[in-house]
């Protein structure tokens, strides 16, 4: 009969699920005891770089991915990092050890005494099987729920002493065996009426969100913009975990101000507003104002009932993104009503002494190459990397959509290894950059030649921002005085450079961009956000 | 009428609670603007370092510390650090900013979507004020429950519109007014006939756990060994938090081994055990066997009704532990009995190249202050640093009691904060470092003169050694080669130094000893387990 393992691991490579990140405790050895050579672990030296490094391959591969942990403790480490995958649709299938089943009732020391309310609310599903030979079932139970719509993070708990434990031969072959296809397109009748409506409104606009990327709906939605004429907005930045349109295209208008009044001031004029793989919408500041413009109605496609329930607007389809933009694309004519104006390219920003953090952007996006990258987790920062970049292939942007900071440096070391061919750029304050240091170290160790461009300005600038926004004065913890990303990550032994012109910038990101290997580049930066 | 603020701070103020461990965002800067300047605001650069420092504050002042973190990601973020002060028993106020009241229904981003959900089970209460002008009660509810035995973190979530709300008047001047005397003695009777248990048992031993000395046990139970000639045992490293009884006392017998049957084997030939401040007891590794010697009965002295209610084993008593010895040693006469043997000092360990942990505990208790205090988080050599140092004054020793990582190097800034008069040294292994290592930076931004004592072995030799126990190879993630804590330490600004000969580290622990600035000494040593 085969044990626990045996099956556990079967399932595993039958999903394609050969990468196991982790950070391993004494309740975790027996999973990983004669680990499997077609399996690679990954290590992190802290549960946040586990989960974040999880998060970040999980999306850049397609699939769930495997983050295994230390019992209550190594879960807690990671719970801001789960919270990330959550609110990123990221599917994770997350594990963690559990006292020998002879000692959780009287509570020994490392018991997860309520082990699977811990992760709780931010897993969509948490257990602990009753029995050893009911832990493959569990496994394949959170992965297929994981990468079920709206993807997300689950967690087994599983007991040290289950893994040796035989199982019935059946079983685990039919546990191996199961498959589901959780992609179902929105109703005919749906797609006709909203193609109806698109098509003889007088004035529809598209927004797009991140799960057009991760539905495979980039060529439908493009497609659709040009058939129907549809100017493009991106939903906005603090939720825009993956861009849902290129924005190099000439439909293109930008990014959403992330507010309700700003929201539908931006969109005034339009009759018809159609969302799609996004919340409605991704509001940060209370800005206050009506909902919509004047006049229009709104019209959601999204994969999340939870994102279709909570709208305070709207109706909503609940179907597959990327099917559902396919089928509306299927659905409606050739519009002859006039197109947007083309969108101007990104400004030249003047460089200054120290630089803008826009003038290093428009640098970066002097060498930035076809098929690169961006883990972006620079606040201030991030309307003008986007509006530089012009990122307009699938897969090429990933953000922390709930707005939780330790995801970046973590997420880039997974779309890395999940996406070797292809150069990914890492973007971060130095602030931004503290949540996941380690980091750093599983970068080098594992051969991630991922380019971190670090940004200085000595302080949380987007907090002083929020602080201008909600007129708070004299708040302490603002300033960053000392903070040297570039010596810590050389401490762990990426090789670091400082650049402080335009020049200097643009070459050294070309140079760490040419390496086989993690390098980083810190710019010294003027204080305050870049927006453009 | 005052504002929630004012009250808020007031509260807090008059509870002598005016230092502020936090991590700011968006959600917090209402709390935080116009920050009294009677208030020191401490920051963190990751929410684990925020609450372990707050961790360590609250143990080594004694009396709840306040962390402030940012809304559910921050919140994940500790969650961790959150599961080591439950554990260690830690009275901590956590509060985290929360949406706009206006964008919390719609769940705007940053919304603590299920805030009151999200910390448990490792909170002792967690709650989100229905109305702003109810947040100064819920502080004083939070703050007071902390307090209580057991004592543990408490959770507020706050609106980040309500401080400016104003309140009735009387009810603020109400809420700061209040004050709780949790400490009660066990009753008269259970005193009585545990003394006459006592005085009439052939063969006594006494078991001290962390919270006598967290209760102010100590010259109790000193006086209580002394009275009635009892040898004495510390619980298991596993669940020593602290330390019960001074480790250089005649009476003192060494430190029980974590599993059920070693336990037994070592108290073996005793027919009254009774501990006291301790869970009975903090097993880790399954080791089955009896879970007490032959004819032996139990009697334990808790303040934790859960610890007494899980106990697998004996009677309990639920009181302050202190205030019971203290009873329970006016209770009894001066015993007749043998005393126990003295226990001979520690055996002198021959210095290897690289040096044994043992040796390099040996050299560090050459140079250890009378009053100094050691903050461990070293597991490879927990037994050794305790044998060497044998420690012998009450509030002298903080560790992680529910082993989780990422206590130490964060706690040792805040006990180092609490105890400003007293040399901190705080020993890590470069491991276990990793888990909160930015709070190198804030050792340095607020000159905490810590001096780290990181002992670099190349591995996660506890891990090693449980593998060992649990009869498991080929497990991937157990060696750390190329992590070198000395350089990311010095990449925050810590002054660093390399030892590897005993003389070496002796004069380095010495002059970081004697430094007023946070210094760091990493010692090359063997692989493996350091016991003795």
């Amino acid at each position: 009969m085969p044990t626990v393992r045996d099956a556990s691991f079967d399932l595993l490579r039958s999903q394609g699920m050969t990468t196991i990140f982790g950070n391993p405790g004494s309740t975790e050895l027996p999973m990983l005891a004669d680990f499997p050579g077609d399996f690679q672990y990954v290590l992190g030296l802290q549960e946040a770089v586990v989960v974040g490094m999880a998060d970040g391959f999980a999306q850049a591969s397609g699939r769930p991915a495997v983050a295994n942990l230390h019992t209550a403790p190594g879960v807690g480490n990671a719970m801001g990092a789960i919270f990330n995958a959550h609110a990123n649709h990221s599917p994770l299938l997350i594990t963690a050890g559990q006292q020998a089943r002879a000692q959780m009732t009287l509570q020994a020391n490392l018991t997860n005494r309520d082990a699977t309310r811990l992760p709780h609310p931010l897993v969509k599903w948490s257990h602990e099987p009753p029995r050893p030979e009911d832990v493959p079932l569990a496994l394949a139970h959170g992965l297929h729920l994981a990468a079920l719509p709206p993807q997300g993070p689950v967690f087994v708990s599983i007991p040290m002493d289950d893994w040796d434990a035989e199982m019935p031969e059946a079983e685990a072959r039919e546990v191996v065996a199961r498959g589901i296809d959780g992609r179902a397109v929105a109703s005919p009748d749906s797609i006709r009426r909203l193609a109806e409506k698109l098509d003889s409104a007088e004035n529809p606009v598209l927004v797009a969100g991140p799960d057009v990327d991760a539905s495979g709906g980039w060529e439908a939605i493009v497609g659709l913009a040009e058939r129907q004429r549809l100017p493009v907005w991106a939903t906005p930045a603090t939720g825009g975990g993956m861009l849902g349109f290129p924005e190099n295209h000439p439909n293109f208008r930008g990014v959403l101000p992330p507010a309700i009044g700003p929201v539908a001031q931006t969109l005034e004029g339009h009759d018809l507003i159609l969302t799609a793989g996004t919340s409605v919408f991704p509001y940060y500041p209370h800005i206050p104002g009506p909902l919509l413009p004047e006049g229009a109605i709104l019209v959601a496609i999204t994969s999340d009932p939870d994102e279709a329930a909570r709208a305070p607007m709207g109706y909503a389809i609940v179907a597959d993104v990327g099917l559902s933009l396919a089928a509306l694309l299927e659905a409606v004519p050739e519009s002859s009503r006039p197109g947007p104006e083309p969108n101007p390219g990104p400004e030249e920003i003047p460089a200054e002494d120290p630089l803008n953090s826009s003038t290093v952007h428009s640098a970066l996006a002097e060498v930035f190459p076809e098929d690169g990258i961006v883990v972006l987790e620079s606040p201030a920062s991030t309307l003008a990397l986007r509006n530089q970049l012009r990122l307009s292939r699938p897969g090429s942007y990933y953000f922390s959509a709930g707005g939780g900071l330790g995801f970046g440096l973590a997420a880039s070391i997974g779309v890395q290894l999940a996406q070797p061919d292809r150069p990914v750029v890492c973007v971060l304050g130095e602030g931004s950059a503290q949540y996941a240091i380690s980091g750093f170290w599983s970068a080098v160790a594992y051969d991630a030649p991922v380019t971190f461009l670090v940004l200085r300005n000595s302080e949380y600038a987007i907090l002083k921002w929020f602080a201008e926004v909600e007129s708070v004065q004299g708040a302490p913890g603002l300033d960053l005085p000392a903070l040297d990303v570039a010596a810590v990550a050389a401490g762990y032994g990426v090789s670091t450079r400082v650049a402080s012109s335009r020049d200097e910038v643009r070459d050294a990101l070309a140079a760490a961009l040419a390496s086989s290997r993690p390098e980083l580049v810190e710019v010294p930066v003027q204080p305050g956000m870049s927006l453009f």
